[in-house]
């Protein structure tokens, strides 16, 4: 007796969790895939990594002497330990210049999965992405020239482009920001929500499922979607009137419309929109209600779909901090000008 | 007979280097402890090093949010990934301001063994040492009141310093600075110097062991001697006429004399002196000679000498990259002002 009683609970749990991933998969959410191999397919199509690679390309993204001053890396702005961002509005760069548009540096955390790259979706892959902030004259203020010259003038760095590409390589710019695409390609966190999707029932909580569903129901999901949860689209306008809407001058794209930004691990990247003017998640939920979906988000469905976005909240990557190449007589100086 | 020669020449041999290890510690050159037991009561004499807090101690190490701007960390200026410092000339901090005496950031290796810190060695120890920076306006810009609200704003910070300290520990700057230090202390690399001098004859090639010869010779170790290979006195007249002097208005301690720096990875250190105004090693050998030694020293002495300091390029500890708890609704907002 106490045995069917058992079996009847369980079946209908197990009804209620696949129907909620079916609603959830209906609605165009996908799990980064639980296989080895499968998201080798998803993060790198062209089957370009290697431990060699991501080992050095790692070493490029925390190496200050890209950027003209010696001072910022691609993890001053985008820290692998801080949520793959900066916790700042707009970011802040070479000679503490703010950027200009007010932009808010978005995590590198799961970029793989945008279909495009920035904020205005300009540049279609991580690899051309990584070439931008490093010129930009508010980022990294480097040149090609002067990022290729410091690579090159390091022993150990060159030995280790001729392991990862062979003797032959020519170690370009290109080659060095291709590097660090590849690496930041590796960058993804499975959460409690991809266990969920990939069949492990008890991976949500009750709390968190109802966010889930609430989510879905609300609308959230229309533009937040894909395995990136975000990052496949360009829907807001960015014309549009809304609260501290008039900080900053971003464009948008073509369109005038903005990036729709991944929600993995949105509890670790306040403040929140391009321009980081929303400082709470809760506020960003009832903001996004009212301009994207016409709706008046309750404080209650908004604290559910938060409970929903804590289980995005994915296990990053463990990172050996590396340890760089030496400088030789040859690497061009810092110039903190 | 080969039997007998065999020996001789060993023995040979064995005198040689002992003779030189004799001579080396003579000249007050000490090897960081081969025994761990040794090494733990010379870099933590009070016995307060655990695991716990180590692991603590890194995370504020890296946390640009104990900064006003929550751009800079401890680790921006003293990178672990560069030798322990920023490889620029003067240090920039808040606002891109150059320090205002034009110091140059000393490494964070092996300073455990200074007898004091900073360039005028004002500070007996590193738990003092790091309260200086994190305050000073040119640096991190930090009040005590920030530091501490920012570490206390974060329960999973709270719930690291209980399980350091125990569950009624009190939070403040000192206690966060402390923590620091303590992980400061860990960070020691031992060398082919040191393996020499502990008794492994074959860690110094034939040019390395000449070199420490002719370091021993012309004079160098007598401001350059104990564990840290400097780090023991203040030394340097801060008023006397040399090549680059005139850059920088820093005036020394209260005798106008500047901190003896440890020589341990100086190779990985450049630019060099209390102004980072010497680029090349060898200039900065030949002009210590000048001005500290009244010698003139040869090109061949200088290289010789260049030849033993790269057997202080010790071997760094293998940092696991810490992953920062999230700031909370009460974390202090970034300042960049």
């Amino acid at each position: 007796m106490i045995k069917t009683i058992s079996l009847v609970t369980l079946t209908t749990t197990l009804l209620m969790a696949s129907s909620l991933t079916k609603d959830a998969a209906n609605a165009g959410l996908v799990p980064i895939p639980a296989s080895n191999a499968e998201l080798l397919k998803l993060i790198d199509p062209k089957g370009l990594i290697t431990d060699a690679k991501i080992e050095l390309g790692k070493k490029l993204y925390f190496d200050p002497r890209l950027s003209k001053s010696g001072f910022i890396s691609c993890n001053s702005c985008h820290n692998l330990g801080e949520g793959g961002d900066d916790g700042i509005a707009a970011a802040v760069g070479h000679k503490w210049t703010v950027n200009p548009h007010h932009l808010n540096s978005p995590s590198v955390y799961n970029a793989v999965f945008n279909d495009k790259q920035f904020w205005d979706g300009r540049s279609p892959d991580l690899e051309d992405q990584a070439q931008g902030p490093i010129q930009a004259a508010p980022e990294m203020a480097a040149t090609k020239e002067h990022v290729s010259a410091v690579v090159n003038s390091m022993p150990a760095y060159l030995a280790e482009f001729k392991n990862a590409y062979g003797k032959d390589v020519n170690v370009t710019f290109e080659k060095i920001t291709d590097t660090i695409g590849l690496f930041e390609r590796t960058l993804v966190t499975p959460s409690a929500f991809d266990d969920f999707m990939n069949g492990d029932e008890n991976a949500l909580s009750k709390e968190e499922k109802a966010g889930l569903q609430t989510f879905i129901t609300v609308g959230c999901a229309t533009c937040h979607n894909g395995v990136g949860v975000g990052g496949g689209m360009n829907s807001l306008n960015v014309t549009a009137t809304y609260k501290h809407m008039n900080v900053g001058d971003f464009k948008g794209d073509a369109n005038g419309m903005v990036r729709v930004p991944t929600l993995r691990n949105v509890t670790q990247t306040a403040p929140y929109f391009h321009n980081g003017q929303i400082v709470t998640l809760k506020e960003a939920i009832v903001e996004m209600g009212r301009i994207q979906l016409g709706t008046a988000i309750t404080d209650a469905q908004a604290s559910s779909i938060e409970d929903f976005l804590k289980a995005l909240e994915g296990r990053k990557p463990k990172i050996d901090f590396p340890m760089l190449p030496t400088s030789s007589a040859t690497t061009p100086k810092p110039d903190l000008n």
